[in-house]
């Protein structure tokens, strides 16, 4: 899908029976789509603060962790952050010898980013952290109703990404 | 549920097959709700741009639209915005004339959040803003799948909010 004009956002008005009231504020799915991403952040951030980590350390070494060899630019997309910070994030990274930089073997301008093997030590001790939040957002809810809603995710995230990955 | 404290984060270990690895970053719930979310909150904040508004000032006004009487204090949690930010905006959309704050019948030092005529009509605007964003995010999105999406949406926000609400 192609990335929607700023200006086309005010020309189709909402259909009837769709205003905010009718649909009810715990209803409207971006309401607790915020509600819920706020709290699991700052849990997150928390957690990961009292073991002197913090959130784009950890999604940059959970991302390498799955994904070798991206570049900056590509990372930042998958770990939600800034380039500009992500850039920062694996200096400090590369410096205390977690990941190392390749130059791409068919486009010597590319570089390519992976984990070394301390930086997957790394990941290891992270690991826990993220899925004792994971695990308690999920609390209760059954194998069939995970893998529906992470379906119906993966189609969402279809609709609003600019990206092909 | 109570809030966790931050030293039992890494207590509990994973269990056996659940690395990041072995669930896959895109069936990693957090990772595509993150992915989603970010999407989501920047091409909302583009769209209000153009239109002179902000998203703490629309999350405000929508709130207010549909439960009115809250305090700062609860406006920030619904919005999922920091107090002092839900300050400054609520001051500024009085000096708009868009709110009013009354004092609360059973206890004059709280003060209550309304918004005035000029205010729901301010929201009127803000309205297919949020709407336009909402249906392009759930687009192709059957009301059946819908209806079970908001229902998960329901119980995990049971499972990590903080607050009555």
């Amino acid at each position: 899908m192609t990335p929607m004009a700023e200006n086309d956002t005010v020309q189709e008005p909402p259909v009837a029976g769709e205003t905010l009231g009718e649909i009810g504020l715990n209803n409207f799915a971006p309401y607790l789509l915020n509600r819920i991403m706020g709290r699991y952040n700052d849990d997150l951030t928390g957690a990961l603060r009292s073991n002197n980590l913090n959130t784009a350390k950890m999604r940059a070494l959970a991302v390498m962790a799955v994904v070798p060899g991206l570049t900056i630019n590509e990372l930042s997309v998958y770990a939600v952050t800034e380039q500009s910070t992500m850039s920062r994030t694996l200096e400090a990274l590369e410096t205390a010898g977690l990941v190392r930089r390749v130059e791409r073997a068919t486009d010597g301008r590319v570089r390519e980013m992976y984990l070394t093997d301390e930086g997957r030590a790394e990941f290891e001790r992270v690991w826990p952290i993220m899925w004792h939040s994971y695990r308690r957002m999920f609390d209760g809810i059954e194998p069939a109703e995970m893998q529906q809603f992470v379906g119906t995710l993966q189609r969402i995230l279809g609709n609003v990404r600019q990206n092909a990955f």
